[in-house]
């Protein structure tokens, strides 16, 4: 684990910050301002954050310089022993969903997020993740802001099924104002070559499911912040309109909703036969867009209006910023945050088996001739 | 390659920021300021950077939301067949590199660190690197300073033989002030388990063999900072003691040599034999922190000082900031930039390879009985 054993390389990229320890000879590494018995209280908080990700396949590198997860291949311990493996990577950050969590001081759900945002995209490819690092950019390492932030990626990486497998934290004064930070996070995951998602399965008759979201999710966070100024709105106030439990700050802070577990599980169900035709991740750009990336020519998605949701969160944005419609549909995934085109035959049993995977599952509609457009109707 | 085909996502995490295109109903999301022509020029430009990095082993993957790795391990493509692959991956920044690129304005040379922090750390592992993703963050998305720090990246992936499978640029103004921006970076790579590298291989008589570095590499750049400004030094001034051809600027951005390809080649030439017992890569800490993670209990390795070279960079920082010798050393790799150490039959022969590889060698010192300490003599 990396970060867990090499607390002088994080700290040697300390901005100067205090003159603290200042030297009549000459300068020292202290005058520019490292701050080691912080980083180092950090670095132990962590630990078990870490640690209770780790499965079998990650081996134990104490003083190692990265970390290392074994595919094992040949020992059984890789539960389905893939034959051409294909791995998928990818990386992503939270977006200014940062700004809001710094500005409520709240800093335990973004770690959510972060992983949410990777691992939703690795699924999308029909594969399972298998790891997750993340590297977290503040002016100053503060255990208060940090703990909870890794607590956050590790709850992510628990809900994913996937291991905390490094991270790097950088002390960066000169970079991030006070109060301000950012977060990045890498996934990686694998899928047996001909499992991989391939759009080109996608036939006329095949059903549209759409997961619900769990609110506003990682993106559009521009438009969100931009109404809440505009409407005066205070993020610590509740707002029983939106939410009568919750400060509004809260509700908007509300982590992305990982699909994961429940998809990976639909996958391992039906090893042989290829029930879900295409995936799509609903990020920005909306239900529309999103959808049609997964398309292939010479189909359209029907969806039939009426079977959309109707999330209080984006009642409440569209109203209180006064956004048209069709402007909200197109920043936000209006409750719907990952669509699973299947084959007709099986929306029933993979309907009914994501429901009881906690899912909220909504028939959205069906795969028609045509090119390669969505259609509401 | 999901930054070529998801402008929609950056786009949507774009901070509020100018007022264009208000709307007398209501708020649009242009409002919140997004680039999008911009944004699709510059995901233009940097295809050709990302595609010269790409091997057959990496599957094209058009409209996808993540980067495809093929390991194929059924069908020789890939060199070894591993029989019990472990991935190593790890994460990276450059630290406050990037506050010299932004002051100097010069932004081709940070994407080469970016790899190399993140490589030099997965081949001590005994890992060949597969492929890299980036994460870039800045206020506005700007063509000029995007593209050459994504060349720059790929130029380091090229270096490193490694694909660059993916990558997330984030335009976040609220979180970036003009002309900041930071990067993380990170790299997946291969090893046999019996290969990877196990400090308890090292023995008394093995030698130790230093790499030069190329300058102050990613680190300790708080303290050069801190020099330059405390001095008076102009960055964009030629002083005859440092360099008498490239600025100050110029030399203390020197990008970060990868050691991947010398290192991966000796690996492979020793395909039974275990001729490498132990390796660091010296960043923060320096070489006698940094070798230490790497010594078993039970043997010392001793250095000979006068084996160390003496590079002109770390003698002109040492003057300018009138800062000690050991400071100096617990701060900067001081012109070792990694360290190998090998069995003594295959020292000459591993010192010569790596040689015809364009290392300069430098025959450190030996390992003897001790307990886990590095000696300077």
């Amino acid at each position: 684990m990396p970060r867990t054993t090499k607390p002088s390389k994080a700290n040697t990229k300390s901005e100067a910050k205090s003159g603290g320890g200042s030297n009549a000879r000459g300068l020292t590494y202290a005058d520019a301002g490292v701050h080691l018995e912080t980083y180092d209280r950090f670095i132990s908080s962590i630990g078990r954050h870490v640690r209770r990700t780790h499965t079998q396949r990650v081996m134990p590198n104490p003083g190692g310089f990265a970390g290392l997860f074994r595919l094992d291949y040949n020992e059984h311990l890789f539960q389905r022993n893939y034959k051409d493996p294909v791995l998928v990577a990818c990386t992503d950050g939270v977006g200014t969903k940062v700004k809001l969590a710094a500005q409520m001081g709240r800093y335990d759900t973004v770690g959510i997020d972060l992983v949410a945002m990777s691992v939703n995209d690795l699924i999308v490819q029909g594969a399972e993740p298998l790891f997750f690092l993340d590297y977290i950019a503040v002016p100053v390492a503060d255990q208060e802001i940090l703990e909870p932030m890794v607590a956050g990626v590790s709850e992510g990486c628990l809900q994913s099924g996937c291991a905390l497998l490094g991270g790097e934290t950088a002390e960066m004064p000169g970079v991030y104002a006070p109060g301000e930070f950012d977060m990045a996070g890498f996934a990686v995951g694998v899928v047996e070559l001909k499992r991989a998602t391939d759009s080109l399965r996608v036939a006329p008759g095949d059903e549209i499911l759409g997961l619900g979201s769990s609110g506003v999710h990682s993106n559009g966070y521009s438009l969100v912040r931009k109404i809440v100024e505009t409407c005066g709105a205070d993020l610590g106030d509740v707002d029983a309109e939106l939410d009568p439990e919750r400060t509004i700050g809260d509700v908007l802070l509300e982590p992305t909703r990982i699909y994961a577990e429940s998809i990976v599980k639909v996958q391992r169900r039906y090893r042989v036969k290829k029930v879900i035709s295409a995936m799509a991740l609903i990020t920005g750009g909306g239900l529309v867009q999103n959808l049609e990336r997964s398309l292939p020519e010479g189909v359209d998605a029907v969806i039939r209006r009426k079977a959309l949701p109707t999330d209080r969160v984006f009642e409440w944005l569209a109203e209180k910023g006064r956004v048209d419609a069709e402007e909200m549909a197109r920043v936000f995934n209006m409750g719907v945050g990952y669509v699973a085109v299947v084959r007709p035959t099986f929306a029933d049993s993979i309907a009914d088996q994501l429901q009881r995977s906690g899912e909220r599952v909504f028939r959205l509609g069906r795969i028609t001739k045509g090119s390669g457009r969505v259609r509401l109707k």
